[in-house]
């Protein structure tokens, strides 16, 4: 018996939708946890269809192990991403939300797939939200763009965001927009400046009224700021830090990384 | 001559035997020697027959390297996992023993793997035994259990296990159990709660019974003490610390690691 | 929906030009930039046409992951080669610039894949150019060759070269000369001694008169030291440090790296 | 054009010879080049036919880099294994000599691929040579065995070797005896004991007449002292040190590697 599992990306379908060239909005975890929370507030907000799952052999924890998160019920999951798909309007919409990056072995492989499969319902348009390292607190609210085509930079501009102009966009979000952009896909990625201070609502709260600016998405966004307080308490279930049982169980758990084997 | 021999894992079948839905219970090396420990015991006191070995590029050494281990006598062995049938008694189980894990690339292979050979058997359920890192020694012998469906949860919780709320298990402990869940398979992680001391046979001592328990395997555990002593003293082939000569050829080798070559 | 995009690296050309037996000059981020300066030279006073682009998931950034390149005007690319055709004069010339070099993992599948492109062209000779460490500065001018065949050594040194006598070149200049070799391709590497210091226009200039010297192309060199200048400024694309601004950009990612997740 | 070559480890047969089950020994670089050392003497004195070379993108420098070599004419290679044949008189011998040793991904491939080769010419018989860390210089001049049958054991201890008790063997060395092991081929490592002094000519000089005592092998040994001398200076090409400019150069790449690039 040998083994053929190699390259051991997934996506599972939950049901078929009818989708009229969807925009792909991600956001996944990462610097602020911006990307995260401003996607996890639109799912929340819309209430669109959970349509799919990826999992896979590169969804790795921050620390490089492999393994299952637990829930607060006992219950338990491999890392992965989910889809959501959103048609009460146009424009029609797939949110990506995740609870783990790639590793840089696996990053191609599953932005490939992640394309492959919003493509799959005409899919033209990429937009990544995260966020956008800063020292200076005063530069929070700020939206800074990385844009594959000229005008889509000048319509972001009008908007009140600010081009990059230098660096990189590593992770996820940068590998998707690029081969998304090799793909001839319209693409931008939308990077709230912030301090890193987790989770970091302000600069979420900006990339989201960006996206919805950008790409017409019909929100109302008047209790934003209530909503994003939700979100906040939804995320802390990725990184338990509130309540004195969870959180000794997250530092038990950190002894045992250090050990390398947690089983 | 070109080569292809990527995705090195093999398992030997070493004879065939009938099991009906057999119960996988897997306990490999990792915090505090816990889950070794325990399923060591087990295949000591119920004495098994062994199905089959699995051999694998990816079973690394805790310090990452490949090679050998060798014995007392002078003879060696690579790195491997061993499957053990019960089918006196119902409920048939399958045990799994290993004296390594498998390195963060090879660890969805490995487990893929192990479960595609027991559900060749007919397997429906996995428990993975494990360590569960805690500061306090008073929790010593506190058993908490993550699952994959809140029933199984609520059986663990009348026989004395605490749920876990959050946190994760990585390794081989969890990744199966990940990928069980993924396959429609009941499965559990009984992990014993430690302070790391190796091996922690108050621990294993907790979880044996838990397993026991949940299990309904027919076993006798009044000699629990003296044969989980005797343990003790089996795994120290793997890790070798008593007798002076033993010790002092481990020392060699470990400074022959810093030289990243042993030959 | 599984996957298939492993070893994910390809060439996407750009247009089909007629060469007759092109001469291979690489030149690649790396010690004092020397390689990438040379090889950018050539391009900007050749004005070779540029034929094809090379992809792959090994491109990392010197950091070891993988993202997106932010220009000035907030557009982006992943790290990719750049092939140029010269066939104005014999000799012809493939050059290859690139922004990134292959992680170890894909240096044998890049440099195999740049070798089957240029060898469909005919190509029969490669020239990597590098930088050379050295602690005196006198030495810098001075260039170190490493050849294939003695024949090509002897020729170097009448032109003024030194040759290597021991050591290692490690990375892309090295890998692609060790296979071509073996392919029975005619290789040497020329590497400029350098301190290192970034970008090392002596060094490279060093490079580009050695190699304009043993390939007989037809290059004016009076006004290298105007030129080289020039190339010094669009080399701060890959490493802004010069305006404040993009300054700002480069100190802020570097600060989202530490987090892992740039996103 | 997609790329097609993953898994890049290839046997180059520069002639086929006729052999008679023939023992493969092996020594490559590692602690005290006791092994190398000691495969090299072999070479030097029997002469034995070179008749392949492998290659592999697995074959990477003690540093982790991949690249070539340079000579001391200033041609370079690719870091390869060396297959030498004697077939002069029984036993008939293949030695496997080398400048690398495969990185953990590479060692089940790499070491599947030497067998496949000696099992072609009907190869029963496995010795590995390489050293056994100590810190008793005391204790140099003891072989230590590690063995994959009790009987070679046996044979072995009558010839003065002690067997080793525990630890395990890393890298090349130990992973092709256990993967002959698993083939059913009778193999045994000879660990020359060894404070890490390099190159460790008394080390190696103990593996060198234990293996000639346990092979039958018909050698001269009388001139061991004065060869073993020659074979040093042989292995500074390796890792110069001698002569002042070899060493310059050495220093030069060392800097070189700090940077990531060399080239």
């Amino acid at each position: 018996m040998a083994s053929s599992t190699l390259g051991d990306t997934k996506i599972h379908e939950l049901s078929k939708v009818s989708l009229k060239e969807p925009i792909l909005v991600q956001g996944l975890p990462g610097l602020g946890y911006v990307g995260k929370v401003a996607v996890d507030f639109f799912i929340e907000k819309l209430k669109p269809k959970k349509i799919a799952e990826l999992y896979s052999s590169y969804l790795l924890f921050p620390d490089g192990n492999l393994g299952i998160n637990i829930s607060e019920d006992g219950t338990y999951s491999l890392p992965k991403y989910e889809f959501y798909a959103y048609s009460e309007h146009e424009p029609h919409v797939i949110f990506l939300t995740g609870d783990a990056q790639p590793s840089v072995t696996g990053q191609y492989e599953v932005a490939s797939m992640v394309l492959d499969y919003v493509q799959q319902y005409g899919g033209k348009m990429v937009f990544t939200m995260g966020g956008y390292g800063t020292r200076s607190s005063g530069d929070v609210g700020a939206v800074y763009a990385v844009v594959g085509e000229s005008i889509l930079g000048e319509r972001l501009k009008k908007l009140g965001a600010k081009l990059a102009k230098g660096g990189a966009v590593t992770g996820a979000a940068g590998v998707i927009l690029g081969i998304g952009l090799r793909r001839g896909l319209h693409c931008a990625g939308l990077l709230g400046a912030t301090t890193g201070v987790y989770p970091d609502l302000e600069a979420a709260r900006a990339v989201i009224q960006m996206l919805t600016g950008v790409s017409n998405m019909q929100l109302e966004l008047k209790d934003l700021d209530r909503e994003i307080e939700d979100m906040r308490k939804k995320m802390e279930k990725f990184r338990p830090s509130e309540s004195e049982e969870s959180k000794e169980s997250e530092e038990k758990l950190s002894e045992e990384d250090k050990g390398r084997y947690i089983t």
